[in-house]
This record gives C-alpha cells, sequence and structure tokens, in this order.
C-alpha cells in the first residue's frame, strides 16, 4: 500500500473485483440501465410484510448472487464491509448476520458504496484477507420513511428532492482472478456549506463531491483526462450542475461527456416520476457494480473514477437547526490488462 | 499484513499507539478509574443546548486532546475512524467536520471503539497512513433518549439494564514513536441467540464475546494466559458472568483475576446507580484509552485483549418483534519493548 499524497491510497498490487451481485426494485427495472441488474423485483414489498424487511432481502440476495457468480462458499469470505441508510444500519446487520462473515459495519449515507469498496481493497491489497465483500442497499419506502415522511402519507415533494433507489449492489474483491481492478481510493473530508434542506441533498453534497475529486487529481498527480468517466454517486439533476460549475471555476473543467451522475443514470429523468434523479446508498452501488463493472468487460471503459457521495442527513439534527454535512470517497476501477494493450502503466 | 486462521489480522510491523484523549462525564468522575480520564466533566449538560451537542462537545475535545499530546496539528493526521451510537453517527460527523481530516464513519454499537482501533491499525500497519485515529463517544441522555425513554421521562429500570457511559475516548497510531503496540484484531461475527430485551443487554451480547475471543485464541494459536488481562467491553454484571460459564462450558476456562469487563471497572457498581454497571461506545474507548494504557505504561500489564462488544439494537427491528444481533471485536494491546525485558516474540 502507498499512501499519495495527503488521502489516498495507491493499491500496489491491486485486488480485483471477481464477482458482483445487483438487485433492484420496479423503477429501476424500468430504467434506461435495466439489462444491467442480476435481478428485479417487479413491486416494492417482494412479499415481505415490512419495507425494512424488503430492504434486507435486497441485500441478501445481493450477497447471495455475488458468492455464487464468485463460486464462493460463505466460509471461504474473510470479512463483509457494509453499511447502509437506516439506523443502526439493520439491513446490513441483519444480512452480515445471514451471511456469517465477520463483519465490519461501516456508514457515511450514500458514500458507503464506495468507503466499503476503499476498506474491502485495503484488506485484500495489504494481505489481510483473501476474500472480501462489499455491500450496501437502500430502500425507497424505508428511506422516505425515516428521513423524510411515510410513503404512504403522499406528501408532495419538490423538483430539487431525489427518488431514493431501491436496490442492493454487492462485490467481492480478491488478490487474484479475473475482473477489473481496483487501483486507488481517496478518502473524502467532512465538507459543509450551511445547507439544510433535506430535499435538496444534491446541492448539500456537490461541494464534498469536488473537493475528493480534487484532491484525488492532486494526490495523483492526474488530469481529468486520465479517467474515461468520472462518476460522482447520486449529485442528481440539481447537484451535479453544480459540482461542475465549481470544479469549472477551480480550473478542474470536466469534459462534459466523461462526468455523469449515476443518479441521473438509473432513471430516466424525463419520462419516470423521480423528481431531480436518483439516491440512496444502492445508487452508485448498482449503477458502478451493474452497470460501469459491465461496460469495462466489454472493454468500452478502461479508468473510471467512481465519487460516492453521501449527504450525512439526520432528522434530529435538521430539528435541532443543524446543517447537513456530507462526504465523498472515490475509488479508480481500472481494466486489469489495459497496460498490455499498450496503455500507461500507474 | 497476516490473515492469521480466519479473521484476525496479525499486524506484521505493529503500529503504536502514540496517544490518547478521554474525557468523561460526572458519574465516570466518581468512579473508581476517575484519575485516569484526560478530562471530566462536573455535569451532563457541558454548557450545550442539547444532549447531542454535549455529545458532540466530548468527541470534540477527546479528538483534541489526543492531538495535544500527540504534539500533532490537525493537518498532519490522515484518517479519522470514529462512530457512535447515535443515528447517522452525528457525533463523530459533526466531530471530523470540525477535525478536518478524512474520515471514515464505522458503526458497531459499542464495539465500534475496537472497530475504529482496528481499522486505524491497519491503515497505518499497511502502510496507507502515517497518522491515523480512531474515536468513539456516548452520552447517557442521548442514548436513553434515543433506543429507550427520555430521561426527564423519569421510568424505572430492571436492575438488568444498564448505564451508558458519558465520555468519548480518542487514539492516535502511528508508525513509530514511543506507547503501547498494536498487534492483533479479531474481527467478529453477528452472533444473535434470539434476546429481546433491550433492558438486557448483557446477556445478548455474551454470546459475541465469547464466539470472538474463542476465535482470536484459534486463529493465534494462543491460550488465554497469553495475556495478562482479557477485557469484554460492556457485558457487566449479568453479561460477563454468562460469558465467564459460556467459555468455561467450551473447555476456554478463564482466570478470573485475568477476565474483566470495562463496564464493572467505570463504576462502583454496588455504590452507584448503575443497574448492571456500565455500557456505552465510551465504556471500553475510555477504559482501555485512560485505564488500561495507562498501566500498560506503567508496566503493570504486558499484554491486554479487548474484546468491545456491541449490541446492535435497533428500536424500529425490536417493535417489529426481532432479537438483538450482536457482535465483538477484539484488539490485542501490548507494551512495545517486552520482548526486549525477556518476553516471548510473537
Amino acid at each position: 500500500m502507498i499512501l499519495q499524497g495527503k488521502r489516498t491510497w495507491v493499491y500496489s498490487k491491486p485486488p480485483v473485483i471477481i464477482a458482483t451481485g445487483t438487485v433492484v426494485g420496479p423503477d429501476e427495472g424500468q430504467g434506461p440501465l435495466a439489462s444491467d441488474f442480476d435481478l428485479v423485483h417487479p413491486d416494492l414489498e417482494m412479499g415481505q410484510p415490512t419495507w425494512e424487511k424488503s430492504e434486507r432481502l435486497l441485500m441478501e440476495q445481493a450477497t447471495d448472487i455475488a458468492l455464487q457468480h464468485a463460486k464462493l462458499s460463505k466460509d471461504e469470505l474473510n470479512f463483509y464491509i457494509g453499511g447502509d441508510l437506516l439506523n443502526q444500519i439493520i439491513s446490513n446487520t441483519f444480512a452480515a448476520r445471514t451471511l456469517g462473515a465477520p463483519y465490519l459495519g461501516v456508514f457515511g449515507a450514500c458514500s458507503t458504496s464506495m468507503e466499503s469498496l476503499a476498506i474491502a481493497s485495503l484488506i485484500v491489497a495489504s494481505g489481510a484477507g483473501n476474500y472480501a465483500m462489499a455491500g450496501t442497499c437502500s430502500h425507497n419506502c424505508t428511506v422516505e420513511k425515516q428521513f423524510r415522511y411515510p410513503t404512504e402519507y403522499g406528501s408532495q415533494k419538490p423538483p430539487t428532492a431525489q427518488y431514493t433507489v431501491t436496490g442492493a449492489g454487492a462485490s467481492i474483491v480478491s488478490r487474484e482472478g479475473n475482473g477489473p481492478i481496483v487501483t486507488a481510493a481517496t478518502i473524502g473530508k467532512i465538507m459543509d456549506l450551511g445547507i439544510k434542506d433535506p430535499f435538496n441533498m444534491g446541492a448539500a453534497m456537490a461541494p464534498a463531491a469536488v473537493d475528493t475529486i480534487q484532491g484525488h487529481l492532486q494526490d495523483t498527480g492526474r488530469d481529468p483526462g486520465y479517467y474515461d468517466m468520472i462518476v460522482t454517486g447520486d449529485l442528481a439533476g440539481v447537484g451535479h450542475p453544480i459540482a461542475n460549475e465549481m470544479l469549472r471555476r477551480n480550473g478542474v473543467p470536466m469534459d462534459q461527456t466523461q462526468f455523469l451522475d449515476c443518479g441521473l443514470m438509473i432513471y430516466d429523468v424525463e419520462k419516470q416520476k423521480v423528481q431531480a434523479g436518483g439516491s440512496g446508498c444502492a445508487c452508485s452501488a448498482v449503477v458502478t457494480y451493474g452497470h460501469l463493472l459491465k461496460r469495462i468487460h466489454k472493454g468500452e471503459l478502461r479508468r473510471v473514477l467512481v465519487v460516492a457521495t453521501g449527504a450525512l442527513l439526520s432528522p434530529l439534527t435538521f430539528q435541532q437547526g443543524e446543517s447537513i454535512p456530507c462526504v465523498a470517497h472515490a475509488v479508480a476501477i481500472e481494466a486489469q490488462n489495459f497496460e498490455q494493450q499498450g496503455g500507461t502503466a500507474l
């Protein structure tokens, strides 16, 4: 492991993402990336008596599918690193109980997807584990209930609000094998520019994405063109243009065909009723593990930087008048044999 | 880094705990370990308008004191790894905002103390950081309010209940320096024997402590006598005898002078009104960083295994009829120059 710059890990022997599992709900199953997911549920209930149990099922299914794809038994998994948006990260705790693997719970709101992948990769790259799984999930109805109003209440939402993705994504990293490699991770700082509106989390999170992207480029000495794609987690229709403009003003202009957002990719924002776009722990997880990795496998992308953004919103501190602290963690994922194909070594 | 057995990290170049910071409230300041803490608050309010802000202050003070003791500036700190019991781990999120360091949020309920130390040590030992801080906190009134009843409600408690420690503990690990070293960590699995009583968390957590202790001994090939002391996190008066009995039945009997519990050490359980004893994220953190490390420094202890226990209790899943999943993470802390003094190498 090498610490590069202030806060970027460069994995000297990059771990391989040998398998993933992605499960989504009905809205994501009607979005443009539907065919990239392993399992699509036709309804939000999924046969469960509570929304929380539906969310747990999503996570259990994603971990199961990832294990199947990796042809690994539960016993062979050394560590599971997971988290979600629910209080006490219950979906992951119960999924970890089902899985039976040694478990590290993490929380970074929607940035948990890349926080867990960065830690899983650290464990494998440093020799502290042979197989580590990273997982995260969210469910539209559990999140609305916990953070805003229960869906059944039927409250209206402003166009700046985002639509929480129903889904779960899991990935297994290993020291060797076939698949894209995790080459670097940049850990985010808490950024808080004073935004207090829980219906405008994209704007709150944009500065965190900008800070982590700039930190990553500075630490690694790269320019944005190093990556075929830089993808933010869930800034959506309001936050992503803000991040774009902030980067431009900071002298780091992004190629507009290269700078995307998972929250804008997972839905047809024009046609589906998702306000500004997708959000939630599952958003960047299923887009990365389902869509982006498939594109790397196909050779359509060689180097991707996923910048998962998290609004660490607490209904309690919000009611106490506090602003929303945000964080973003970035993970660089690259095609394994790119160098052999004439690319530049890291 | 070496993975030993199924789930134990043996740090090949053990990181050094170069400094700690411990802050506690009035009850802990009247307990038997009072003189070991850096700062004792005379009241629970600490001049703050809400209990949550009091808890945040505890965490901010503990991180500040640790930095002062290490003679480090905030800028020199590479990573802060922290978590607490509050929803969205808000105390640590806000403390990380104040600190300004790259931040990895973790959650393992009261096991967070050793989860964060294990990850901070992994980061430093693997070369992914020069200085990493681990921190955790709890406040009696925030926790009662969130998990049971607000203190102001004045509800009675059964004798199996535990008293949440008001306090915060932080430690800084580094590649070199003076101080005790972190030699190994064993990551816990979710254990759940079906206990559903939030007023009897000690009993719920005992099997997790037992599983992690046995896993650690098995992975490392050690017997309990290797350690001068094996200390559970917060099993307290009900859970600790259960863990002791379970270990005895499993053929791993503990020397009774050597097998202790932070929840029983921090208070005078006979005289102070703390029911079965202490609990909370701060319990094992302040006892370890305040008391146990001082005893290692003084040469009174050479090898200690801290087994922080966490009841991943969710008021929501509890109301949905679920049991309480639990986890325990163990970290081995040893005197740095023990080998030179004639001890056996790891």
